[in-house]
Parts: structure tokens; C-alpha cells; sequence
């Protein structure tokens, strides 16, 4: 397995250094990693990587050519590097699990750690679960689009490098992709593969009709044919008609045809009236080309005649908002085991963060089992589920609700205590059957495309008035 | 180093063995890569990726554990599988050298191999070019509109995925970038590693006066100061000023501040005057915050008094491009030792394959020794320098230009003959350095961020007689 330790940021061994050198070492820090909304896009989002972020920690030591490197630097002593080169996490970390939805500043991540491990994890904990969330937040808007239809993942040669195709290929499957073209990424986490020819295989033969024989030859019992090498209308789809027939002739059903150019809702339309004329009623149409949640949408309301889609490029780059804005935010420092929580100011109220040792629980209705608000809180307040809950808006505070009949469920559990992995990752299957399962719980309006209803994330009244002082006090730290 | 070898899609594999099963194994086939135009953002590109093409090719090999899953998925039989346990890459590759500027449609690489072997490369050279090729033509932009200005990349963070950070950071390096705050990338390539420290470090000292002076003692020869966790003007630049003062008692120089967020003109304008006025007129103005090449642009038209950029997010990203167009098509297919030059017909023309077996020239003037055009020519023609040379248009064809006083330069240089790694990749710096001097061979028009004028990328006249030869000849081919 990968060592990612040295995948990070200079800043963060300067800073590491920086706290060692200053006697910082046994003060230890809260942070948070959450992601602050970007528009409709991420209203909501589906968390993933964190089996990655385990992997990471499982692995995290620097090697003695690491520290030779970071000797060559100048910019660390012999005491730090010895120290370094018995490095390991040792703190507390919970997290919400994999396809969970969650929404925009709720801590998906919280670390409890000596203050230089909790820094040291910055930047890989952000690159693998900002990725990962970003293509399963965009795979689950495609597999909704899709209504039903199946969604193949197929994005690996236009990913942003091998992890991103390997890695996104996983999150699109934690979305509810049935499978990928993607070998290494079935392999590694028991999925379906998927695919069968491409326009270069039509075209190392004499013919069209004789690719498709040969094709058909060799996987006569799961032949899909590619029709738009030549001619998808006049030539594509007769010939597979044709060898359609042949195989019939023979005993074995086909599969279907894949439309890869053109306009998809026209030709689909069409194939479908020349395949079933055929008598081909239960082959299937599969299409690709540049599709994404906008795409499949209009061509479902065009009538397009599409049994499941293959999408590439725009789910595996979540190419119209490439970047999720995750950030890990420092929320609490604890000196000589004290509390201190810390709050980030910001001319943006947006970016002023929520100090604290922070959880969060989702708030279901007990008749209907949907979700109702979600509520950020100190770790210590407790809550009776028995006894009436009124919740508020944390900016507009007048626009409040008493909950009486309700159950509450806390997203975020431990998966590291004392430095000791306490989780078991469930399997890729799994984690997509939880997600959607974790879907089904939101109403439609929450979930809708275009212009999602916004989804209640409160601040409990200890975190809201905590916030406030915070506020009160840091606004007198400004010299003005 | 990895073996990427299963990082396929699957219809690579089944392509193979039906080439395999119809006694095809021999045919030998070209591919070339190369990408479609998107737009101005790719108008030209800096080819890069190169190296991990051939890192790629050098641990090509299925191990067992492989061969095992590929049985189990019941798609090949064993005399395949035990083919694939000896499988290597025999053939010749061809490609443009890293840095090298490369535009739409050119072969950046030309695969010449059995044809089982040229169509298994297929997805992960699409996958390393693509990206690589992505983010050192975004990070070409954006050095380009700092004009002179050093530009880091800080990008990791919101990469997506380890491979997008290293390999994202190691592009940015070929296009200019100074350093990287990635440490892997930095000590992997021998690039300088940048960074200082964070909000987080400053909120966890009890003021930002104190952090600053913690800082500067650890650090008293490299001080670099982020001065917006509270207030930048009221707070952070005069916390800085007297930190440096004290510094200067000492006799030590300060590097500078770094400014993340709020207005960045305003914020560096004033700045550099109270920085100026204290008497640092050499600390230097960091800024970092989303950037790309269009705010920078604006900002230094704004007057804005920033000496060095850090970009993150939309570099590392290619925010506004995340995925490049490159693809791979057979364009030869060699059948017991004869040449069959092949198209791929669109509706759409730009997406019409050049045919046969090709070669890129670039075509320099002489006296000025600026670049005037690319030729795209089959392999077997011969030029000769000292006779003039009429070039044209392939679209408008009657659109001419005859040289006299020119030379020819080939771009495609080779890499592996019969399966034998014939070139040695240069080093980071020195990628950098030619990749400079390349982009200084183009005229200004050709480089502009906005409506850059079109460069001339024609095709020789044998090769632009063969495909309008074999276009009319696959016209045939479709029945209507």
C-alpha cells in the first residue's frame, strides 16, 4: 500500500515544527473538516473516502529517505527529524460513514490529536475526501437523472490522473453506478465490470457486418454492438439486425447496441422502431457521449428510447465544478487539558467558522421516517428524545420549530481511538446500498436538481450562544 | 512503482481477445494520440505526462493475482490468459517531448505495435496524457498573465486524488511554476517546496502578535507572514511590521506577507505602503485566494502590488477545463506486412481521423527563428530545406503560402523501439527550461489568453490526397 505521508503541505511540517519548537507539543486540537456550499451542486453532497483516509493513517510513517529529504531542506532540526521518525497518529477520529448525505458546513470529519498530528493530517484528509465526495455528490445527481435506468461509470481515460479514475470510479459506484469500465477499480472493490468494443475494433476489419460477426462470435451471450462507426441509422443498426438474427438463429439472445454520437433522442427513437420491428423488443439501447444529469434529463423528456447510460468525462471530472470547497478548520485547542474553542474570523460571514468540540445529529419525523433538520451541538449537551426540541435558524433566529414526535441519530462515529483503528470499512456494495437508503430518508424537494429546497442544518442553543460570545470577544482582538 | 497495467477499461480486454480468437494477434496497428480543440483555453497545449507513460510501460505485466480475477469474470479462455501472463509491450512509440507546445489534432503520440498491445495502452496513456497535458497548459496561462511574476502551486488540497496533487504539481513545474507546496512532488522531482504556515497556526497562540513572533523565531531568515486571520490592515500588516522590525534589530531580513483573502488589489496596495514606509520597500506581497489566470490578469491591470502568486484550486484543477479532449485512434492497420491506412467518419468533420502513418513537423523561419506552422506529413515523405516549400490550408485549401527561407524541425522524437526504451526523460528543470524556450519560438498572437490567432497546423499534400481518397471510398460504405 501507498505511503502518502510526504503528500502534503510544507506548511504543515513548518507548522508541526514550529509547535514543537515552541513546547506545543502535548497541546492537543479539534478540527473539523466540512465543505462550504457552492450553489445547487452541492446543496447536498455524499461523503466518500474515508476508507482512503484509513488507509492513509494505517500507513502514515516517514521513511529514513524521507527524513534525509527533509534534512537536505534547512528547515528542521536533528530533534524534530529523530522525532519524526516515530511518528504516528495517536488521537481520536469520528467520522459521518461513507454515502452518508451530508450538507454544507456540517463537520463530515472531526479530529481530537496532539495539535501536530492534527495538522500533519490537513491536507492529504482533504485532498481524498474532497475528491471522492465531489464525484459521488455528481454520480448521485446523474444516477437521479437517470430515473432508474442504469448508470455505468466510464470516465477513466479523461480522469484527472490514475487515482482519480481509480478512486472516482469507486465514489460514482458509492452514488449508485451498477458498474465500471474501470478493471483495476472492479478488481479492487468486487464490482461489475463493464464494456465490450470500440470504433477501432469496426474498423481492424474489412467491414462493419464482419466486425460485428466477429464480435458476436466470440461473446455470443452478451453481445452489445457499437453502431456509429459508419453510419448509425443506415448502416449501424441494419447490421446489427442482422447479426442479431444470426445469433438468434443460433440460440443466443444479444444484449443490445450502443449509440456513442449524434443526437441520442432521435437515433434511439429510431433504432428502437428497427429493432423492435425486428423482433429484437428486449435488446437494449445503451448510450454515451459527453452525458451528465442536464443531458440524460432533457433526453428522457425528448422521449429518447435509452435503456441505461454510460457516462465518462463529465461525472468522473464532476466537470461543470471540478473542486469541492472542503476545508479543515481548527475549532478547539486544549492547553494542559484545558478547552479552549477557537473560532476563524472572516470579512465573509460564510467562511467564520463553528468553534467547539463539536457532533451532529440528523432529526427524523417518527410517522414518516424522513429526515427533518440536521443539528450541529456540542459534544456534551444530551438530548431526550422523549421531551419536546425547539430548533432554529442560526442566522435568522426568529424562524423556530418545537419537534415532539421525533427520533435523533448522530452521523458522526468513532473510527480512531487513541490512535486505534475501531472501524471496519464495509464493502463497496454495501456502502452504495446504505446511500441509497441514506437518500430515501430526504424528501424530493431536498434532493431536486435545479434549485434544491434548502435542508435545515442548525446550531444547537449552547453552540449558537457559544459562537456568539466567541464572536464578541475576538471583534475586540482587531486593533482599531 | 505501481503497475497500472489493470487500470484499463474492460473493452480493451475483450477487444484483445477477439483480435486474439480471429488469429488477428499478428496485425500490427498505428494509433495516434492526440487531442480536439475546446475552445481558447486549448487552443495550443503543453504536452506533458511523458514520463509516466513510460514508467506505465516499463512495469506493463499481469501478475497473477490478475490473471485471477480476469479468469473469474468468465469473459476469456485460459489459452488467452496464459498469453497474457507473458504480455509485454514489443513496439515502437514515438512522442513529443515534454513542454513541447502542441495544438489540435497533432500526434503528441504514435503507438506502432502488434495490435493487441496498441490498443491495451489505449486508456492509460488517454488518462496520463490527458491529464498532465491539462494542467501544464492551464499553468502555461496562468504564468503567463503573472508576467514575470513567480507562481507556486499550492494545490493539493482540492486536487482530486493523490495522483491529481503529485502529478497536477509536476505539470504546473513544466509550465513555469517556481515550486510547489506538494513535499512528495517536490522531493520526487527535485523542485523546490514552498510554504509557511496557517490560520490555524496563528489561532493557536493566544494573539496574532504572539504567533507572528513565534513564528519569526523559528524561522528568522525565511519569515513569511499570513496576516488575514483577523484583520489585514488593522491587524495583521502593522503585527507584521513589528515583528519585522524586531527581526531587523536582530539582523535578520524578512521575506514578506501573505495575503489570502478580501480585495487583493486594495489589500497590496496599501500594504506595500505601510510595508514601504516602515522601510521594508524589499518584503515582498504574496497572494493566494482562487486565482487564475483571468484574476491575476485583473488584478495587476488594477495596479495591484503583488510580487508572487499562489494558485491553487483552478490550476490544479483546470477549473474552467477540467478535462482535456485527447483521444487515441487506429489511423494504420498492418495485415501480413501491408499497410492499410484507416479513418474514422464522424457527421460531425472535426471528429474525421487523419489516416496512415504520420509525423509532425514544426517549420521555423530562419531569419527570426519563430515558428510559422506545423505539418502534419506521412512518415515516408522527404523534405529537403534547401527547395521551397508551398503549405495550405486542409479546410480552405486555397489558402497558400510558399517558404523559401525555412527550416523543419520533427517533434516526434522515439521512445521505444521493439518494445526497447530508447530515451532518457529529462530532468524536472530541465523540462521546464525547454518548455520555456519553446513557448518563446511563438509569436505573441498565438499565446493570447483571449481569441489567440489560430496557429497553422496543415496536412502534407500525399497525406491530404489519402484522406480525401479513403473519405470517399468509406462513403461508399455506407449502405443507403
Amino acid at each position: 500500500m501507498r505511503n502518502l505521508t510526504m503528500m502534503t503541505d510544507l506548511y504543515e511540517l513548518t507548522m508541526m515544527y514550529g509547535y514543537y519548537k515552541h513546547g506545543m507539543s502535548q497541546n492537543k486540537a479539534v478540527f473539523d473538516l466540512f465543505y462550504r456550499k457552492q450553489g445547487d451542486i452541492t446543496a447536498n453532497a455524499t461523503a466518500a473516502g474515508l476508507e482512503q483516509v484509513i488507509e492513509y493513517i494505517e500507513n502514515l510513517h516517514f521513511s529514513k529517505e524521507d527524513l534525509a529529504y527533509l534534512r537536505s531542506l534547512n528547515l528542521f532540526d536533528e530533534e524534530f527529524l529523530s522525532m519524526l521518525s516515530s511518528f504516528k497518529f495517536t488521537g481520536d477520529i469520528y467520522a459521518v460513514k461513507e454515502g452518508t448525505m451530508v450538507f454544507p458546513m456540517e463537520p463530515i470529519i472531526r479530529v481530537y490529536a496532539p495539535i501536530m498530528e492534527a495538522q500533519l493530517l490537513e491536507t492529504t484528509l482533504l485532498n481524498l475526501i474532497n475528491h471522492q465526495t465531489l464525484i459521488a455528490t455528481k454520480a448521485s445527481r446523474i444516477v437521479q437523472a437517470a430515473d432508474g435506468d442504469k448508470v455505468l461509470e466510464f470516465g477513466l481515460r479523461r480522469a484527472q490522473g490514475p487515482d482519480a479514475g481509480i478512486y472516482g470510479a469507486r465514489a460514482a459506484i458509492i452514488a449508485g453506478c451498477t458498474g465500471t469500465s474501470n478493471v483495476l477499480t472492479a478488481k479492487l472493490y468486487g464490482v461489475p465490470a463493464s464494456g465490450t468494443h470500440a470504433h477501432s475494433w469496426v474498423m481492424s476489419f474489412p467491414s462493419e457486418l464482419e466486425a460485428f460477426r466477429a464480435y458476436a462470435d466470440i461473446y455470443p451471450d452478451s453481445c452489445m454492438l457499437l453502431v456509429d462507426t459508419y453510419n448509425t441509422l443506415k448502416s449501424g443498426v441494419p447490421n446489427a439486425i442482422k447479426v442479431f438474427k444470426e445469433l438468434r438463429a443460433k440460440g443466443h439472445k444479444p444484449i443490445g447496441i450502443r449509440l456513442d454520437s449524434g443526437d441520442l433522442a432521435y437515433l434511439s427513437i429510431e433504432a428502437r422502431k428497427m429493432l423492435d420491428d425486428a423482433g429484437f423488443n428486449d435488446a437494449k439501447i445503451f448510450a454515451s457521449n459527453d452525458l451528465d444529469e442536464e443531458t440524460i434529463w432533457d433526453l428522457k423528456a425528448q422521449g429518447a428510447k435509452i435503456d441505461s447510460w454510460g457516462v465518462g468525462t463529465r461525472m468522473i471530472t464532476s466537470h461543470d465544478n471540478p473542486a469541492l470547497g472542503g476545508v479543515y478548520k481548527m475549532s478547539v485547542e486544549e492547553v494542559c487539558g484545558v478547552m479552549h474553542p477557537r473560532i476563524k474570523l472572516s470579512e465573509n460571514p460564510i467562511k467564520v467558522t463553528n468553534p467547539g468540540y463539536k457532533t451532529l445529529y440528523r432529526i427524523y419525523d417518527k410517522n414518516t421516517n424522513y429526515a427533518i433538520a440536521d443539528l450541529i451541538a456540542l459534544v456534551d449537551e444530551v438530548y431526550d428524545e422523549s421531551k419536546p426540541l425547539t430548533i432554529f435558524d442560526p442566522v435568522d433566529t426568529w424562524k423556530q420549530m418545537t419537534l415532539t414526535n421525533y427520533t435523533m441519530r448522530e452521523l458522526l462515529v468513532p473510527i480512531y481511538k487513541d490512535g486505534k483503528l475501531v472501524y471496519k470499512t464495509p464493502s463497496l456494495m454495501e456502502i452504495q446500498a446504505y446511500a441509497k437508503e441514506e437518500r430515501n430518508t430526504f424528501w424530493d424537494e431536498y434532493k431536486r436538481i435545479h434549485k434544491p429546497h434548502r435542508y435545515k442544518v442548525d446550531l444547537s442553543k449552547p453552540l449558537y450562544d457559544l459562537k456568539q460570545k466567541l464572536l464578541k470577544e475576538a471583534s475586540f482582538k482587531v486593533i482599531i
